[in-house]
């Protein structure tokens, strides 16, 4: 039972197989290319956003702590969309717990703005669909945009500047052997936010200038592979792309890389697993950790094997999750 | 003194600021692009020739162990080079010692092939000068054309399938402060030959296409640094030029690296003492050793940096190395 004004929801993070990397617009957060992902279960954010007409200001907890002038600015902003499109201008208290281990370097904005921007949604009786929401969270963090669904997900980089074509769509509920073993490192350097390192490629690396047709082709050609659950062919396609991305990385100027030392580490095991029959592939994001895309019915074999080298509470296993779900009070 | 139809000749390895990665053609070894190095005096090797008029075979002694059918071949096949040359066809005794630490990884065919040439050039008195003998080298290894000229040395692409085109020569002798420390990374996993890496890159990465006019630029740019001394420019474009080279490999499909997790701890260091006001830069090749590029007269305090992460026996300093040097009996 949601009170008036008052609505939460559980939003999963996503890890996507053709990866974003780099916006065409900055202003509008309209990315140079599409991006596919794959919404995890294991990783999400629950957030109740309550808008109170007698509050002085908006107010922002997160984890149990209520935050400074920054982050809750950041939040207001993106509030602001939607009391916006609703013509009211409430004060708002949006609480958050982030259900992604602090350690894992995982991108908690993606989970964080879909669930804010469902919330909102409930909260306000917008009444939008997940499409229209997909296109919110984008205005808060790129990879948002896909969160909005579950399964495989599409966010299509839309034309020109129309921030209305730039959307996420569902393209399969992945219902099926598929899932990812997160691998996670210990930062041990200090982290380049993508934000920052998107924009470094983007300016310096000149591979970067192939970039956006090597999406195009991967999009093409994984799709199909999804639709016929062609888990192989799913999983080179991504490996490929995500190194590709790094490697676009690599040749900035100066050069940097996301890899750390047991980044190396974990891509040498799924290599090991391969030739040893075992079909798994890696992707990475703009951090040091691993993410295994394995079959599920694999998991305990590929997690034996990283188990030599890894500790357990590195090692977690995320099936494939849904849209945001509403909580109930 | 040499006995007649005997030389003996001590060549140095070269390390490439600006890389060869590729054959244009693989029967005339001629490479795609053109490529700097910088020759170290701290690895060669030491080769005698003898050629035997009354022998029976070709023997090839390595580091005094008399190899086999397929090492011994190959030395047979280069020296035929030169025996052609000559109008004869006497066997000949080839005995070398590699001064290159085995665990290093460091290319040795670049200096055992310059020495191989000078020797049978000296053993036969052919008079060939080292722009010669380097058309000669690059038959046995690419980067051994570069190796018949000390300092900092342009290996020429060439013309076409113009053998006589793709030769060396030296542009400064790097008689100032500059040199390198190579850190020498143990071997974590099977090593891919430069020959495999760079056919595998060439045929399915798809930035590989930008890496010859990516060669061109950093040329054009690092030539003009070295004639000015200018370290630090020689230094960024070196590293630069490495990372693209390696970030073409990691694009390959099925994508591959030659960093293995301790050339990832080296290459932070570097970072860091960059960051405190050390200017050095990394350069690697096929496999995971790192050298550094450093101010000799800096060389102290990046090895006591080093120092902290590897041990006294993996670092090794090497100064600016000449053109191969005759070796009296």
């Amino acid at each position: 039972m949601n009170s008036l004004f008052k609505s939460s929801y559980r939003a999963f993070t996503n890890i996507a197989l053709i990866k974003y990397w780099g916006k065409r617009h900055e202003d509008l957060f309209l990315p140079l290319t599409s991006s596919l992902s794959l919404t995890l279960d294991a990783f999400y954010t629950d957030t109740t956003v309550e808008f109170k007409p007698n509050a002085k200001a908006d107010v922002f907890i997160l984890d149990g702590v209520q935050q400074g002038v920054e982050l809750t600015q950041k939040v207001s902003q993106f509030v602001d969309l939607f009391r916006e499109t609703a013509g009211m201008n409430m004060p708002v208290t949006v609480t958050s717990i982030n259900h992604v281990p602090t350690a894992a370097g995982l991108a908690s904005s993606a989970s964080a703005f879909a669930a804010l921007a469902s919330a909102c949604n409930g909260a306000l009786g917008l009444g939008l669909d997940n499409r229209a929401l997909s296109i919110y969270a984008r205005q808060g963090s790129g990879s948002a945009t896909r969160s909005l669904f579950g399964g495989f997900v599409v966010w299509h980089k839309g034309e020109g500047e129309d921030s209305q074509s730039s959307y996420a769509e569902a393209i399969d509920d992945a219902e099926w052997d598929i899932g990812m073993l997160v691998v996670i490192i210990n930062q041990q350097q200090k982290k380049i936010s993508s934000r920052v390192g998107m924009a470094h490629t983007r300016d310096t690396s000149p591979f970067y200038a192939m970039w956006p047709s090597e999406v195009e082709k991967d999009l093409a050609a994984i799709i199909p592979a999804i639709e016929a659950h062609d888990f192989e062919t799913v999983g080179e396609i991504a490996e490929h792309n995500a190194m590709k991305m790094h490697a676009s990385i690599l040749a900035s100027n100066p050069s940097f890389t996301y890899f750390e030392p047991d980044s190396l580490v974990a891509m040498a095991i799924v290599k090991e697993l391969r030739e040893q029959g075992i079909a798994c592939y890696v992707t990475m994001d703009a951090g040091p950790n691993v993410k295994v895309i394995g079959r599920l019915s694999e998991m305990d074999q590929i997690i034996a094997r990283f188990k030599h080298d890894f500790k357990a509470d590195q090692l977690i296993v995320a099936k494939p999750g849904s849209a945001p779900i509403e909580l109930k009070a």
